[in-house]
């Protein structure tokens, strides 16, 4: 039985807030340009955003569920992100793991006690979808199509209101959709004239293709890429329906433009994003997003530091 | 005529703390593993330190003063504070910078607007030491050896007790000696109890040869290296006087322990550390600054893209 899918309320988005208070990090903005700023998301312990929705869905679990343990699906930083939680709790986590994932993800799922199921990115996104993996034990934790997981991705907007009050464009990557979903209703619900908008990558932009099509599509030209932590094979009907009130469009940017926004960042901000991580600043820098002031939304930074240095360093 | 030492007194920190609120990044304080947790100062918008000082000293000086525009002495990142308070303040900057610093911190110099008197190591460090420099006009802004210089890097000391005030031990790197002297005076007057630790590289660790003679000398084998950004040729005797009632020792590292380090940072924290700015945390890598919580305070970030890659990336 899946819950219907309800809007996030601003409450449930507070309450978040102080279930994770001490376990992620209130990460800095910093200024990128005149007119963008880049919300460090790549600096929590997990060093990607997944934290913030994994600890408050792992929080709001009941002692029964918690005691049979979790297990989600990931293309590496939500797996971190639930591993961690579960540590928290004392509880042992499974992460379904898609296979290709970067091996800074799968050893960093390992080192936090998670036991790890790897499989084809296809059988993963098939397991997001159905909410179902056969033969796994516990209580699953859903990494975006999931009320509370996303509610903690909301804290971000919070705390994106309170250092920037003036923002008038919040840029955030579109993978599974929750990020995006989260952090949307918060900046609605507290200021509606904030626009959100998000990025995906052309080898894998189903949000783009579904707002053009009126409808929650599959991606026709899916390719596989360094952005392996966003860009899903397609807007599931429920993520639609979730993502559709709370934001305002979505930017679809080259590999090459995130390539150059990785080196961006790395030289402005001296911090290492993945290739998700920059996709909002990509994004910004189509100049597509509007006025300013701009936030983007640095989602991740794990990726191999040698496939980064490849990418960045030419 | 240069004004006498004196101490840093608390009220010369949280004076400077709101005079560089609006200015400076309060960085965040990021766990490294379970006794270690790192100060990531080079997020600040120069990517390093020097800002908080820069701001605090230019902030700090008459209108007639500032009319004449400044100047200061650096190996990079001392000029980018200096230059980046004086746009502030919408007044010229030069910087007698040496020249074989990273081209990444002349051309942010540059683009911060500053002039640029390039000249030798060896000439910039005699004038570090006689405050002068022949042919300059304006105001000059001793990099290190200067009270509100000084008073400025104070306030990361209070971010650190505000954070975690279990914290036991604080190392940080030892250049000029302007940074430990701040964060040693603002810990100190806090909490006694706190251990000032500074770190040196093996191959410019003039504080250690300094304790261990009993008085200010010059190392006697200095050697340029990667970790431009710390390490002086000597401990003048005027910050012999400020960093030895604030200090308890210094760690000297050799330069693999240093590269190592930057390689832990980008791993576990996704930033990018110069030499400089992972010399703290090779020291207290080495076991020898003794009992956790430890602190480790990530100076800076200014280093070319290339150059972090070959050291990092093997």
């Amino acid at each position: 039985m899946i819950e219907p899918v309800r809007p996030i309320a601003i409450e449930d988005v507070e309450q978040a807030r102080q279930r994770i208070a001490a376990t992620v990090l209130r990460t800095p903005l910093v200024r990128f340009d005149e007119r963008i700023w880049l919300k460090l998301e790549n600096l929590q312990p997990t060093n990607a955003y997944k934290i913030r929705g994994a600890t408050n869905a792992v929080a709001c679990l009941s002692d029964a569920e918690r005691a049979k343990g979790v297990w989600t699906i990931s293309a590496g930083n939500a797996g971190q992100g639930v591993a961690y939680a579960a540590r928290q709790f004392g509880i042992p986590a499974t992460v379904v793991a898609i296979e290709t994932a970067p091996q800074t993800k799968l050893d960093r799922m390992r080192a936090l006690g998670a036991t790890i199921v790897p499989v084809s990115y296809q059988d993963a996104w098939k397991a997001a979808e159905s909410h179902s993996f056969e033969g796994l034990e516990g209580t699953f934790v859903h990494p975006f199509d999931n009320h509370d997981f996303i509610a903690g991705h909301g804290t971000m907007g919070l705390e994106i209101l309170e250092d920037l009050p003036e923002v008038r464009t919040v840029i955030a990557a579109i993978g599974g959709g929750g990020l995006i979903t989260g952090v949307g209703s918060a900046l609605k619900a507290r200021n509606p004239d904030v626009k959100v908008i998000g990025a995906e990558p052309e080898t894998a932009a189903p949000y783009a293709y579904s707002l053009e099509q009126g409808s929650p599509r599959w991606f026709p030209d899916w390719q596989a890429s360094f952005v392996d932590g966003a860009g899903g094979k397609s807007v599931t009907e429920r993520m639609w329906q979730r993502m559709r009130p709370v934001t305002d469009g979505t930017i679809t940017v080259t590999l090459d433009e995130v390539r150059d926004a990785m080196r961006l960042i790395a030289e402005k901000s001296r911090t290492i994003a993945e290739g998700a991580g920059a996709l909002a600043l990509a994004a910004a820098l189509t100049g597509e997003a509007g006025e300013g002031p701009i936030v983007c939304v640095v989602s991740g930074g794990n990726i191999d530091l040698s496939k980064f240095a490849e990418l960045v360093v030419s």
